[in-house]
């Protein structure tokens, strides 16, 4: 898939990001080789967790992708709190959920489709998220938005913290739930699975995939954090309100991991791990990555409460319900990742034009 | 099922329509003349289309329905965008929405659940509708809505174009999708359901049929234009507001095609073309009818944008949510038909009331 | 299960009861005793229920169990309608809906899951529960919400007599269609259930259940409406406000019968009548107790429209899309009833600092 393509694109791009950040060069051709650099770094993340994946298997290598896709930006969003961008974290958070499930998932639902027919995934992880998205969006988000109308700001910030404690430990009980007390117990298709995996052969050890994907994480934060500085020029220059990086820009380059392994894994019929990057990976944002941004804003002066906008609320209140909708057959085909991007791109333009 | 009842409906209705609408016979009498003329009309349009649903299969069946069903909306709707009245519009393709899913689909279910104690129909067909459902109404329906809040005019023009546009091309990559790519790829029953078609004897050739169905469709087109003028006064004498008019009156008389071939399918047992005409009637209107009035309304003076009230906004939510919860186990009875039936009263009545 | 504790409690706390309510005793205590002598009268009210479910079958016994859990409510609410509570009677209508959806059934399935890895119910019971729920709360309660906002009084309580009338029709369609046209139509494990059953031994004989059942039910009525009267002072003494006492206190201890009578049934792996007498008593609360209660209220000098606060609105439609999410598949486990558990706390403290 092109891997030296990766590599020499990453061999140019992490010298001159770094040169470039040094010397000081004009702000928007340092953003597009900050974001060349991060999508060639992150197709090496994507090859090192594909070998992680054979090695340990689809659950365990979708939960290591999700959470170092997610690091990236857990970092960059604790330096926006700390700079008092709580509208910018808000917008990042609910462009990570969009773009988790509508373009990850759509995009590797419809690459996926132009090769397979039919692709399937197991329907009890389905579900499972599902229940999360609906639980953590649709009440979680919710509640804190339509109480707080009639809340004074510090009873909205006291329900934000019972919210994120609740989130977290929630987050947690299910981490027990799928590795401990349910390990393995929901299997439809246990033959195949084994059979398929034994099979193939990792691209690199289990050491050499660690080394790697520890290697682009610290890499990838680096140039991530320099990427961010950029963004109000080039938003200028390219006339982006801040609300539409946020949501549509961070979201595409911060998620170019898991877009690149989530698209890798369904052009090889892997649906199981493409829906664990795609669905796991919004359910960290949404479960982990949020509630702890919540109590970490509480030693920054600005505290952030878990009160979304009204556009960003009802956009991934119905991007959940779409992507249900859409998976909870578990099976996809080409269509239905189309009718994800669409989704995507109403809501970007949407974005753009507020 | 009448037959000779509806012809000799037709043999009264038709040339009193036409006399009555040359001799400004009083609006009252006519709006009745009117009415009855297209429920007999529609009478053999849906015997015309059940004729061809058995020569050419029932998805082709239920396609050409929905299309024969919505051309006349869509002729209806362009003379009153001509007129500027928009929200009669927008009102009435609310009304067709909420008419497909909850009475089209109610009185079906209902009355076929009275012969038959379960009717299955393609749970396929009932999710891939669902997702287009969930995408249609509650995406690209909602996200104008709650952006054009903080929009100014033009910008909610920008994102009805841009909305519209994808909606269209969506609609025509779902054809592609049900008749090219994936065509024949998800039947459950696939040897029962040709044992079955195949048994069946057309009432009509398909070339009878077909001119039958289209000397109905002009004539329809025909009563319906002048029907329309009917209503203002009308609805002074009933106490009907316009809105009402639009959403209620509009849409039962507008869907009595849809309504007839949509019951008598279902007192034959033949669900998937039941759910063909009614869902796939409602998606036309959502993802083509009223994109298509978008686009068009840029060559009259009043532009429409795709931002409905917030009741028929709501309404139309809520009837998405119970079909799908309702349908999605590709089976019905009649209590489901009722329920159905139900919102649309309770519907009716909010709308009567406003 | 303790019964003896239960007796103790029970033979201790309703001579306590007549007393202290004769005797004047302080509010808070008497709150205390209350709360305590109807959990023991709800424990007899538990076991009775078990014996007759054994005895009639699941179906029946889930419904006996709901309809004495809820004339408790219809007693109470009535009173309240009296001295004109409106605002009190829509916070406990929604109390006991998100009570019995959220807290009742999540215990349920989180203790039945600590002991049962995965326990099944009948999934086609699921589907139509989901479809009232729908019906219910989501049409039926969120219509005059969003309609009443561009209504007159006169209006918005005309529609909420309409939606009334039709909520109790249906109710009762549904009854009629369980019990009468599609009794047993819809049974996946017809052979299982019926071993079970005939396995078991009720605990009392039909006669003697029933009559615990009376007399526990007349007790606890009179304990409530005592119970009522201390909420007040109580309030006052711990910091609630209103709306926190009428949807989470009255909820807990008005449904204190289900709460006990499901998580028992669950421990015992007959998740069907613990399903039907959470989500079965939803269902009667919102199709049949609150609409009788907007009729009752129009022969009081207050009356109530079936209008709920938005907050109450949101808390009870997100509650339902939990629900049905998590129960569609027709299994549980305990994380599923931790998620709904976790909900429900969510929901408290919102309505705790409201």
């Amino acid at each position: 898939m092109g891997n030296k393509f990766f590599m020499i694109l990453l061999a140019a791009g992490l010298p001159l990001s770094v040169a470039g950040s040094l010397l000081d060069w004009p702000s928007v051709i340092m953003f597009i080789i900050y974001c060349l650099t991060i999508i060639s770094l992150a197709s090496f993340m994507g090859r090192a967790t594909e070998s992680l994946a054979i090695v340990m298997g689809p659950r365990i290598g979708g939960l290591l992708n999700a959470t170092f896709g997610n690091a990236v930006e857990l970092i960059i969003s604790i330096f926006s709190l700390k700079a008092g961008l709580i509208g910018v974290v808000l917008a990042s958070l609910t462009g990570s959920v969009l773009g988790n499930l509508l373009l990850v998932a759509g995009l590797s639902f419809f690459l996926g489709g132009t090769k397979f027919k039919r692709q399937k995934f197991n329907i009890f992880d389905a579900r499972h998220n599902a229940g999360l998205l609906i639980f953590a969006v649709v009440v979680a988000f919710v509640i804190p938005e339509v109480f707080s109308m009639r809340m004074k700001e510090t009873e909205t910030m006291t329900l934000s913290i019972g919210i994120s404690i609740i989130l977290i430990l929630l987050y947690l009980a299910a981490l027990f739930f799928k590795l401990v007390t349910h390990r393995g117990v929901y299997l439809p298709n246990k033959e195949e699975g084994k059979a398929e995996e034994e099979e193939e052969e990792p691209e690199w050890s289990k050491k050499t995939a660690m080394t790697v994907l520890a290697a682009s994480t610290v890499a990838v934060a680096y140039v991530s954090e320099n990427l961010v500085h950029t963004f109000h020029t080039v938003g200028e220059a390219f006339g982006w309100t801040e609300l539409f990086i946020g949501v549509i820009i961070v979201a595409i380059v911060g998620n170019a991991a898991e877009h690149t392994s989530a698209v890798l894994m369904a052009l090889k019929n892997k649906m199981d791990v493409t829906v664990e990057i795609a669905v796991g990976s919004t359910l960290q944002v949404a479960m982990f990555v949020a509630p702890v941004l919540v109590l970490v804003s509480l030693f920054f002066p600005d505290t952030m409460p878990l009160v979304f906008s009204m556009p960003e609320l009802i956009a991934m209140i119905t991007a959940v319900f779409l992507l249900i909708m859409i998976s909870n057959d578990g099976e996809t085909n080409w269509f239905e990742g189309l009718t994800l991007i669409a989704a995507y791109i109403i809501m970007g333009i949407g974005f753009y034009l507020l």
